[in-house]
């Protein structure tokens, strides 16, 4: 066989396998109850709707449906996605300002194609999406982590970075931000923080790479204008996808943004796979047209919010108290949380979870400078109810277990 | 808005939109016979059996054809590929060797990821699939060109290639060939030339790419072997897809090759979609079950071989004869080439064949040298019969206008 080391490119030293993807095929057994996985529902597809819709574009537009598609996506799809950002956000856009993607994962290569060179410095959340994390990679880039709180990215901290820079005489080529019930941690932006990224953004000439999966996913509260909505044009890029509120396999997605931005992307997307399943936009065109699509969503965001507070409250039942032990608090999305006290390790005590039979995703994985240690994601769509309560208190146990004596009389006495 | 150019990756000024997406934009009008594109004619699609397998499969196995899938595929599907393989091409291949790609047009993409740096020189033929040439040179890589012949691929001069880069102590990365009714000009790689081509990776040590998107697509003659069946274990990368044989817009094909490779290969396809569309593995699972895939594809052949020969008789009809002017005549695929007298260039030529109201690609596009001004691509799997008769004279007339008196000369005297 050809001599593999000899041949492969650099960015296979610099791509690992997904650790979640990993960790995944390790609770894989029955009788483990994964909190870590990142899957809808399927009880919210809508099967039958999109049984009907498929049969019908099938048999009456397969010219279309089945055949190739232009690269910048089909005009009929890329016009209910005018129309959904128009009326839910105040959003005008033209055709010429949307990209479909073969769902936000693409996207985010597109991104990190577009802006990318080798050691460009770029700014990323603590934590933040590890998809995007490994996507931007893949080109190389310096990435630069900045500190959020349960109000989002801090603002002062990414103006220092900004600033830092500055004074360096270089530049971040993007800011990227999940600002909407973050994957991994569930917390959205606030309203007064947005504003006042777009004012750095603009003030330091950086783009903002808003990516905006769970937006939809909102169970209460109310929700903070997009960032593209309040940046000025051509300054925020936005991700959008189908993946959560619709399915997963449509492979669904769009890029938002400046015609000129949209014009490179649609160019350097022509390589990657030509274009985006016709029959994956017509499938979704037609729901959105006429598949009840705001009923659906709401009784997506019923089920999700059970069981969010199924998991609140099992957290609450069965987490140690003053403890050193905190969790947030997500108004939408599909995780939350938790982090426990600064010297315990998620990482080394995840082969005590499977022992205890219960699955979470190691908050390391999340942080681009290694940091994040005490913290774990846990999801709340895929799980029932019930596995959700199991779930957490067999992970409390595990935790009780190993909580250290010396930070929980410290945490006491504070 | 942002300053684009300090943002932009050095990509950008690599990858140029494809010249056949542009010049299919110029050929939008309803008056212009254009047998220029590459699409398959949708009487092809199996829209009726597709329509009743995905309503069945939405409506009963939704849970998996609507969610996220494993990276590498889902595994029946792979089931149905390998059967394929085995009875097909006497290939005999595991689970391991197969990853499920978004289309052949992504397992180029992976190709490219996998193995180029900047500046690594691999081999290309003269003329070549442009999407793989845009593929690769997203990458960096420094392309050199193999003269064919209609053999398909000079091993001669592939042995030269090789020998004199052993000469400078550097090696190729791999070699990109279309054995099977090549696109661009539907020629087929001999069996000798196989045998030739397999063991001069062998002796130099270089991956063979091994693209055949049109294999199936056989209306006559014997199908020589793969070259993944004749090469030795691991040196030959095969690429397969189901665009032409099934429908384009599935975005489903499948990479071949050694498990070493494919688990790397795996794991950089993760950061560029996570996986391909669970619901269109279903359908073609489903299909290649079911369907009744040969008698499909026997009908497919046979309407694409009453185009092919539609095409070479309006040739034999309209061409001028004895001017220096020649065509390929392919046993299978979707295109033929045309070659004028060498001082003809079908660059200059387009807009005067747009004036007459046909459209064709222009050779250059498929050059990775810019030679081939002489040459173009001619598809006859999408337009009529009609179509391609008339297309074929508007066609000859404006080459006979513009037919170089002194070569029209000289090619009477040789």
């Amino acid at each position: 066989m050809i001599d593999l080391v000899k041949n492969l490119a650099i960015v296979n030293r610099r791509t690992k396998a997904s650790v979640i993807r990993e960790l995944l095929k390790l609770t894989n057994k029955p009788e483990i109850i994964s909190l870590a996985g990142g899957l809808p529902d399927p009880k919210t597809f809508p099967s039958e709707i999109l049984a009907d819709i498929a049969s019908e574009v099938l048999r009456k537009q397969s010219h279309v449906a089945l055949q190739y598609g232009p690269t910048e996506g089909l005009p009929e799809f890329k016009e209910q996605v005018i129309r959904l950002l128009r009326e839910d956000e105040g959003i005008v856009v033209k055709q010429e300002n949307i990209l479909v993607t073969t769902a936000s994962q693409q996207a985010l290569d597109i991104v990190g194609r577009t802006f990318i060179d080798p050691s460009d410095p770029i700014l990323v959340e603590l934590p933040s999406y590890i998809g995007a994390l490994q996507a931007f990679n893949a080109y190389g880039c310096k990435m630069v982590g900045v500190q959020g709180d349960d109000d989002g990215l801090r603002t002062d901290e990414l103006e220092k970075r900004l600033l830092q820079l500055r004074k360096e005489e270089e530049h971040y080529k993007f800011i990227y931000i999940v600002p909407d019930f973050q994957n991994p941690n569930g917390v959205t932006l606030t309203e007064e923080r947005r504003r006042q990224m777009v004012k750095l953004a603009d003030e330091y000439s950086v783009m903002i790479i808003e990516d905006s999966p769970y937006r939809s996913v909102r169970f209460e509260g109310k929700a903070p204008h997009m960032l593209y909505k309040l940046g000025k044009h051509g300054n925020v890029v936005s991700l959008l996808t189908f993946s959560k509120v619709l399915a997963p396999s449509l492979r669904l997605g769009c890029i938002v943004g400046h015609e000129d931005v949209i014009k490179r992307m649609s160019i350097l997307k022509q390589p990657l796979d030509l274009c985006t399943s016709s029959l994956s936009q017509m499938l979704a065109c037609e729901f959105l047209k006429h598949g009840g699509y705001k009923e659906h969503i709401a009784r997506l965001c019923k089920l999700y919010k059970t069981k969010k507070d199924a998991m609140l409250s099992a957290l609450e039942r069965h987490m140690p108290e003053g403890e050193g032990i905190t969790w947030t608090k997500p108004e939408g999305g599909l995780f939350l949380w938790l982090r426990l006290p600064e010297p315990m390790n998620t990482d080394e005590l995840f082969s005590e979870a499977v022992k205890e039979n219960v699955a979470y995703v190691v908050g390391s994985a999340f942080h681009c400078d290694g940091s994040g240690h005490n913290t774990m994601r846990l999801n709340f769509s895929y799980p029932s109810e019930e596995q959700i309560d199991e779930g957490i208190r067999r992970l409390a146990r595990m935790v009780k277990t190993h909580l250290p004596r010396r930070c929980a009389r410290v945490s006491h006495a504070a």
